[in-house]
């Protein structure tokens, strides 16, 4: 730390992303619920030696074509739509931007494991409300509260989904309070809570094309919710980073969000490889959250989460393991191609077989 | 304004980013100071299409191989160089991390337009102070003040440059204190500080792949500082947007920064277009600031700035114009390639002789 930090970040904890190994060949990557299949092909046409050439020229800060699509995928206006580089950078201006009175923003204790970090970088108060013995929410804990509620459904690391009755039902309790559903994987199998933009005046969605776009790495997530609070993120983004968004990745998201059909035959897949490995994990005695995500959280009783980790790795595996001791017996597997999966299962019984032995 | 938007924000004033228009055909834009020569031939062959397919993964949140050619580029250890997308996201960081206690930022009082905003955002003290009458900076205006200092250099919209003695006087005189020098325009005839980090640990400097490298629309901008000012732009980072760089702008930086060469070329010519448009605009009768940027700021006795702006712009030239009345009789004119340049000359003699006609 340098002398010329300010004080307020002198407790600062940045959050930790998942490991991005460099070095290890023949890597099964399942560790940050990346899609295991490209970009829709639009995409790779648009990003040809003209559209290079023109990085000589700033993007369009509005990012129009972007806009406009997810607009028409979304059937909401264009000036319901915000774009970010990346739903983080969309989270950072909404933390920024809808800091009550209260200074507090309410969120399930296990959630994504950002949104206390936003919470301390401005200054907020993080009020972290339990979840239920089986890992869902409960609504009621969030009616008439005094600060914005980001629920992130399905929720994560769980995959464990909210009802849109239930959604509805945090809306109606706090008519003065902004509520904030992350959907990052909300394509997976949940019902998305852009229909209910029309009955309610306090409703803000966060969506990402990073795991059903598979454009993680061009870093587009999107904000969508009436003119006036898109005016609100607007005015954050133009006195932040105007040009928050790169042409290509404009480019990138554009074509994704056009191509309804490769959209929708990749989700259908990961859907249907989860549920197969479900069921595969399940008969090798595992316990498996009811997933409507690109991942599931699964723990077995025979098998610490922390050593089930550590010999996936060892195996050239790697999925996600989180320290909190509330959590700490699960690992975090993201769904990948149907092979990656069998890969894992079969690395999964030579360690089972492993642990038996050592017992 | 949505009845969630935090009252601190009541009264901010977003940044106004230069047109883009969208429909002007035969357009000679002149206005937001891109560089008018492609990106580095090897730009082209790094984006092909098995980076594209790549855009399923994350970016590396470390920028590793950007941050390794910058920091080859300009001398320093890898830990001296942090990534932003693009310098504004760099700027917001340092405006975030670096406000004293004072809450004041100096700045001199015509300079990039953010500033304010920047401070306005984050609940800073804009100091903004006088340049001379010749539009340069009185470096001893900075001597001993109470906040970070922030200069650009060469200035933007004037063009004119400190020179490296000016800069390490305001370093010597403010050991307390953190000097920011950003660096957007210092490739096109000024001298960098980034030679003076051996010897001051209150320095920081911005740069930008924008101009000189020609990538406005891929947004890289760079910080280069001592670890410990680097740590801290980075624990920022880390709090509000980890992977803040996609894949493909990573890697046109990358390629960009290691073409030296090229580099060294486009900078030239641009250089070389500026001193011939500077000797025909003076003929014309223009007063033109001594510029080291890719741009000048002129003004002619005979023309209102404002005129002169609006009739490029009925000839489908655009350049920029402030209506600051300090300084709204110039206008500031990105350097193009020759023929652009030569179109603007013949256009403003053409306008010239309309002026004199209805005088």
């Amino acid at each position: 730390m340098s002398r010329f930090l300010s004080n307020k970040y002198e407790d600062l904890e940045p959050y930790t992303p998942g490991e991005q190994p460099k070095n290890m060949k023949k890597l099964i990557k399942l560790n940050t619920n990346e899609n295991p299949y490209d970009p829709a092909p639009e995409v790779m046409l648009a990003i040809n030696n003209e559209e290079i050439e023109k990085l000589r020229l700033y993007s369009d800060p509005e990012a129009a074509p972007l806009i406009e699509a997810a607009a028409g995928f979304y059937g909401v206006g264009r000036d319901m739509v915000m774009a970010g580089n990346g739903s983080d950078e969309v989270l950072a201006f909404l933390f920024m931007a809808f800091q009550q009175k209260s200074g507090r923003f309410y969120f399930p204790e296990i959630s994504y494991s950002f949104y206390p970090v936003y919470c301390s970088v401005f200054g907020a108060e993080a009020v972290k409300v339990p979840l239920k013995e089986d890992f869902s929410i409960d609504p009621s804990d969030y009616y008439g509260v005094d600060g914005t509620i980001i629920i992130t459904n399905p929720n994560a690391p769980t995959g464990i989904a909210l009802a849109l009755a239930d959604i509805e039902e945090i809306l109606q309790h706090n008519p003065e309070q902004l509520v904030v559903i992350d959907e990052a994987y909300v394509d997976f199998g949940a019902e998305s809570a852009v229909s209910l933009l029309d009955k309610y005046d306090n409703l803000l969605v966060v969506q990402t094309l990073s795991k059903s776009r598979s454009l993680a790495g061009a870093r587009v997530g999107l904000a969508i919710s009436n003119k006036e609070i898109i005016e609100d993120l607007n005015r954050i983004k133009f006195s932040f980073n105007p040009y928050n968004l790169n042409r290509l990745s404009i480019l990138a998201g554009t074509e994704a969000l056009k191509d309804v059909e490769y959209f929708n035959d990749t989700r259908t897949w990961i859907i249907k490889t989860r549920e197969t490995f479900v069921a595969q994990m399940e008969a090798l005695g595992f316990t498996v959250l009811p997933s409507k995500a690109n991942f599931v959280f699964a723990t077995h009783p025979d098998m610490a989460g922390q050593t089930y980790f550590e010999k996936l790795r060892e195996r050239q595996i790697i999925v996600r393991h989180f320290k909190d001791p509330k959590i700490c017996e699960y690992v975090r597997i993201t769904i990948g191609t149907p092979e990656a999966m069998d890969a894992l299962v079969e690395a999964t019984k030579e360690i089972l077989e492993e642990e038996r032995q050592d017992a």
